[in-house]
């Protein structure tokens, strides 16, 4: 956490940070298609084919129960479990095509299908990274931080489930700590962890305190969406099974997304790797239809490819963006929402890591995602949390965001009779047709500087991720606590001091 | 020019530079619309009525003269022409949909239309600057390295214009040096200017000497492609006119591109700015028309907005990015080649270098240009060329070069028995399919690092920009010659050397 007093001495100097205002976004464009309807037909019946013949592994043994009492083909000794396809397509078919996230802030509540579109902060990093103490072992303080940011940050409409690990805390009581901190810090939206039940039955019975409600009350109006990952190729592992269940049984949105890396747990060419992403989503879908009929879900895709010749996972490559957009058209072949993210290998918040986070993020908005994932603050294939890239990040979604405004065509912006009072040789800074809508004709940067050359140099010469850096501490300063009713923040921290009888301490 | 000592100490250290091979670019996707037919359609009209009812300033007058023969209105005294639409339509509709240009190496021509795009080096800024030596202004040694560079990218298909202006060599004769020097260090197509009757004259002559050619035969296969842009709003100077006349009179490519900055020289309403783009686009093509029926042109757009707290044009902003599509609509409307840029408005080849080039760069490629024009290279608005752009920037290109490969869907890629082979919980580093396949799966990139964060800390936490710098010092040093016939640079050199006869002499 930075110390009070330099917040307070900076607050002078600098200025408040524009951004644009909170409001939900719609893309207004035909999504980008790679792929043709065949082609998309043809990965998925190999999915199909792949479900029916081999199927998938799945280590938990409740799991296993449920899909063989629906009638899926069960192996109890090499756990397989293989789908007809009859099953998968009469179970995703329930899959609803939109859900509605209920935020503590009504006003934050975000719903997702269709042409909706929603940014979410990172999370999953071991490591958080900032220019002035380097990159680092995250603490609680610099997670409560991060949440801040989400919260305060505009353009972001769900903290992703606490940007990066707080290493000071015991990993078996930390999530207690983190939903807590989620509970006090923020307004929108926040995802909860799927990691294993007892993660996923607190997050469960916190929200209940948080909203006042009960399981069937949270049913109604879910609050979480959560991500549950494969183990690829072709396994579902327990502490994920777990999860799914929890959170399926309560009704609150699971988003599958295998971890499909072309080359390493996927094939090496495109289409296969997209055929297994497609098999395992389906598959975890059944599951969770099963469970629980018409519970939201989502169809999360993370294809991308490793660097054959280190084997290490590479991101927001030009397969990265194919990927997505073919992953968009499975989506909306299933009618499933569909969720993707914006992801880079860089080490460093440069060029590198804003060219590959580009590539994934146009991937993701033409591929019609209806939540980005990761859409700030990741850095490093994932291994670590950036604050800098966090106001990057947040600035690349601000451009798309406008990006994403139609251009109004009418008699009044043919501006046909100003063009012509103008004139030729003129200019327009003067006309009324300007002076009528300049104020809010263009985007206006929260970080690029359009200053030119002199000036610039004159302010020292400072880059963007240097003024990023600024920003980010100025929006600290500028935090609006969003205060908990007293009573449902003695009855949240009650809950997590119960859970915490008998477990470890922290600093342990 | 870095010093050859240098590069020679270099040599072993630095590995080759690993590239994409040369080859021309199809875009297989759908174009992103962000316009209905129907207001494309109201734009287009817009612009007929405003070319009817006020029309364009011609400055020069035997441009007068032909426009007054086809049957334009003109006003002697205001020197407005106005534009019949039946005229407009006549004329624009003479505009082959595609043509091929010529390069001294055959493998080199490029043709553009449909679906064809190319990428074309900045060109036009007063200043260059590398990590090394600051901003500052350039030589014509420094512009021979960054024609070599062009010449060294094989992303690269055309280079655009000596990158930036060699303020050593006088103005009046500078054109000749840059002429005969892109002659001799490119074996791509290579722009020249449009400045001037001059300028133009030159350049065709000297492109007659340079292919052992003459008028007739260099129509025939016209090896240039040249810009023209308006005076905006609604006016066309005389060193514009004079240029568009002669190259359009020898068959050479003109690329209109009016230099429409809404809230500038244009109004502040994107709509208004396009319609008056386009009249002015319509209104120079039909021109070009009259003076030679059939001659190839281009559809220029670059449509931007200024800030309109300072009044100095932005570049690669949200408005940009839909502009560049909307005009890409406008352009396949009329069916004749969409021009549009890689622009940006940072000062230094930093992250806002990079977001603000991605928006460009998917608004031109999504809005289907032919020609990218400034693909690599550009910074700060326009006004400096710099080395370490062009490195990065060429590296975004390949990576959208490789996003333009489509995903192939067969059963052979489709992999399902590798799938099975493999089996849950398996990997696919040593599956056959992966084997076959490895060295050629995925796009290996020039620039960017994908080791992980120790590795690349290890070997000095080297950013992007800084390889960048490695990199083109390392393709200087690999570059390699294409020398012209003897009797062809000696003819050429005899044409400069007569030109400057009577001339300001270099370092006046």
């Amino acid at each position: 956490m930075v110390r009070r007093s330099a917040r307070s001495r900076n607050r002078r100097q600098e200025p408040a940070v524009k951004q644009l205002p909170w409001r939900q976004l719609v893309n207004p464009y035909s999504p980008i298609e790679v792929l043709s309807t065949d082609q998309i037909e043809a990965i998925h019946q190999s999915s199909l084919v792949l479900l029916e013949r081999t199927g998938m592994r799945v280590l938990h043994e409740e799991a296993r129960k449920i899909l063989k009492a629906a009638g899926a083909d069960v192996d109890p000794t090499t756990k397989m479990v293989r789908f007809d396809r009859g099953l998968v397509e009469e179970k995703v078919a329930l899959v609803p095509s939109e859900f509605t996230l209920r935020a503590r802030n009504p006003e934050r509540d975000i719903t997702l299908g269709g042409n909706r579109i929603a940014f979410c902060t990172v999370s999953g990093p071991a490591y958080c990274t900032d220019l002035d103490r380097g990159r680092r072992t995250g603490t609680f303080a610099d997670t409560c931080d991060f949440l801040r940011l989400a919260q305060s940050l505009n353009i972001i409409h769900q903290e992703g489930g606490w940007g990066f690990e707080p290493q000071d805390l015991p990993p078996e009581t930390r999530h207690l700590d983190m939903y807590q901190a989620q509970c006090r810090l923020l307004d929108k939206t926040w995802q909860p962890w799927a990691l294993g039940r007892e993660r996923s039955v607190d997050a469960i019975e916190m929200a209940c305190i948080a909203f006042g409600t009960d399981r069937e009350g949270l049913a109604k109006r879910p609050p979480f969406l959560t991500v549950v990952n494969t183990n690829t190729p072709l396994q579902l592992d327990i502490p994920m099974a777990e999860g799914l269940i929890e959170y399926a049984q309560a009704g609150q949105v699971v988003c599958v997304t295998p971890f499909t890396l072309a080359g390493a747990m996927g094939p090496v060419t495109l289409a296969g790797t997209l055929s297994l992403q497609n098999a395992e989503a389906l598959a975890v879908l059944t599951l969770i239809q099963i469970v629980n009929p018409g519970a939201p879900a989502m169809y999360g895709a993370f294809t991308s490819n490793v660097d054959m010749k280190s084997g290490s996972p590479a991101f927001g490559t030009p397969e990265y963006t194919k990927a997505a957009l073919a992953s968009g058209q499975l989506a909306r072949r299933h009618g499933i929402p569909f969720r993707s993210s914006n992801t880079n290998t860089s080490n460093t918040v440069d060029a590198q890591a804003v060219y590959e986070s580009a590539m994934s993020l146009w991937g993701a908005i033409m591929g019609h995602a209806n939540l980005v994932y990761h859409a700030a603050g990741w850095l490093e294939g994932g291994l670590t949390a950036s604050f800098e890239k966090l106001i990057v990040d947040a600035e690349m979604l601000q451009m798309m965001a406008e990006y994403m405004k139609p251009i109004e065509v009418s008699e009044d912006t043919l501006a046909l009779e100003a063009i012509e009072e103008v004139g030729p040789g003129g200019h327009f800074f003067g006309s009324p047709h300007t002076l009528e809508r300049y104020e809010t004709a263009f985007y206006s940067p929260m970080l690029s500087d359009w200053r030119n050359y002199e000036t610039w140099k004159e302010a020292g010469s400072i880059d963007t991720t240097t003024r990023a850096n600024k920003i980010w501490k100025r929006l600290l300063e500028e935090y609006q606590p969003v205060p908990l009713d007293p009573a449902v923040d003695e009855a949240l921290a009650a809950y997590v001091a119960k859970r915490k009888e008998g477990m470890p301490a922290a600093g342990k």
